[in-house]
């Protein structure tokens, strides 16, 4: 068999902030033959989400961080090319968390078919099928609870979460306010996905009085996925029992010196609930999660946008994208244009 | 009718950090007939909580804050001494919401009897069966919902609140841990009260080793009395899906400018639900709540401390000692020795 050449992208050493090409560079490895029940799939899309800087540092996480020395892990769409089961044949779509690489060798334990299905791309199932879309649809109705007229506020919702969460609130009967940080962004979620206000947060000066004029009636479910000064401004703004969802908070991701919200005494004086959660989380209902999606999609109750960078040599750059704000939809890098 | 001179502490200045007698002298004003529906009591006890220090900061709270010029607020037990509604006669002793003063006005409606019961003392009312052992009994079993077997850390475990939640924790078969700040609390805790360890966090070093070392498989529940650092030694030691209750914060009362835990992120690492909650959350459960901690008292399943202090002139240093962790047992001011 011909041998295949790996280019890998793995960790030397755990990033302070940003990851730099020292402390994330790539090398080229010969794959090994699959052993038994292995699988060697050809990567065609990895998702970039801002999970994945927190893998980087050693701290506890919901995952083990990534091991000096090994591929940045990343969830992976690609084409089996070897396989040593009896369970996938070469030409297989298949899921799985690989790397930041062109091969990916995986036990077929691991690995996902993909269903072709009628109006729904390869690369949604990294986004509004994926770990994103079911990460806003489990935290807005499982975490958020959400009831008709309670008001939702989403930060960063013209993310790949939020955007998703707010959508689904709606459906929900809640009045839904995002944030985000352009007035193009704004204007998506209010013209496009029927967002009823969007404060775009970079001009809105003080955000608590931002925050308090697009819910003249107090918050009952902040949908938090920045931390930092919009949380702090948030918490400010809670009715009773108010219910935080927290699935991530990137504004302190690439800072390990952020100072905590200094607002949380709110939790007591409105009883308030913050939860945390992931994804995994509510892996058995995924399913369920993802053909309810799926149906939303078809109907065109949920839209959404995929941000899809070419090239694999582009995918720190394009990881730095989630950091500073300038992806437009859930970032994809496709590896085979 | 003969003129009645009521002391009263009152908030003339909003404290910065512990009150000043400057920021809450007293003055002796004549006590006015009561109107239709009210009725004039003389106070026996006061009680003194660390709740009263958020009330006399204007931030956002679950209650009003003190007004300035009001009387300090807090709950007392006083006997009627005049009555202008049927439903009570001088003699009766009922408890109420009252203030740092000799006599309270108040409507009848927010007046409750005080039954005599045998083997309990009136005080009991202002600590085991008042808003401490209320914010016990809920904390632990409706936010913190305890299962056999779970592992539950308290902090200041030896005041009025934690000691009763370490054991009804105990009584749900949890192992329980609690934190105090000397040698004699933490024998109490384990010696007299089923506690299984006890951590001098005066003297323990490394909050997070502490815990850690007393807790081997892990925090499910943490009963967190007092934020700040040991809140965030307490948030690396979280189990999977663990619960935080939060009723208060006392580190942070004297200090507007602390700042919030370093480690909230462990909110998303380990799904934790940290949930705060006030005792008037639970109102419509406080008769069934009563009589269980009562069950307890008599047969001696619930044992308690009252620290009481003579004398209204008192009420300032009284109410410092909660600061300064020199209280031994729910803090309570006797007007009449």
């Amino acid at each position: 068999m011909s041998e295949l050449i790996n280019r890998q992208y793995y960790l030397a050493a755990r990033p302070k902030a940003f990851p730099t090409p020292e402390e994330v560079p790539f090398r080229d490895v010969v794959v090994a033959e699959p052993g038994p029940e292995e699988v060697v799939i050809r990567n065609l899309y990895i998702s970039l989400d801002p999970a994945i800087r927190g893998w980087m540092s050693d701290t506890p996480n919901y995952i083990e961080p990534i091991a000096i020395n090994d591929p940045v892990r990343s969830s992976v769409i690609g084409r089996v090319v070897k396989s040593a089961s009896d369970s996938f044949a070469e030409g297989d779509i298949v899921m799985t968390v690989g790397g930041w690489e062109r091969y990916t060798t995986a036990p077929a334990a691991a690995l996902n078919k993909i269903a072709d299905m009628p109006g729904i791309a390869l690369t949604n199932y990294l986004s509004v099928l994926g770990p994103t879309g079911l990460t806003a649809y489990f935290g807005i109705l499982k975490v958020g609870l959400p009831k008709p007229g309670d008001t939702v506020l989403v930060s960063a919702a013209a993310g790949a979460v939020g955007s998703v969460v707010g959508q689904i609130a709606k459906m929900q009967g809640c009045r839904v306010v995002g944030m985000a940080g352009s007035e193009e962004k704004c204007r998506w979620l209010t013209e496009d996905l029927g967002f009823d206000e969007a404060i775009n947060y970079k001009t809105c000066g003080d955000y608590q009085q931002a925050i308090q004029q697009a819910c003249p009636e107090g918050v009952d479910i902040y949908f938090d996925n920045v931390g930092g000064e919009i949380l702090d401004a948030a918490l400010l703004c809670l009715n009773k029992f108010a219910r935080v969802a927290v699935c991530g908070w990137i504004s302190s991701y690439n800072d390990s010196d952020a100072p905590g919200p200094k607002n949380l005494w709110q939790l007591v004086a409105e009883s308030v609930t913050i939860q945390g959660f992931v994804v995994l989380d509510y892996l058995d209902s995924f399913e369920e999660a993802i053909g309810q999606l799926a149906e939303w999609v078809m109907t065109d109750k949920i839209k959404f946008k995929e941000d899809i960078v070419d090239g694999l040599d582009n995918v720190l750059p394009a990881f730095m994208k989630l950091f500073n704000g300038t992806n437009d939809g859930k970032l994809v890098v496709r590896l085979e244009p």
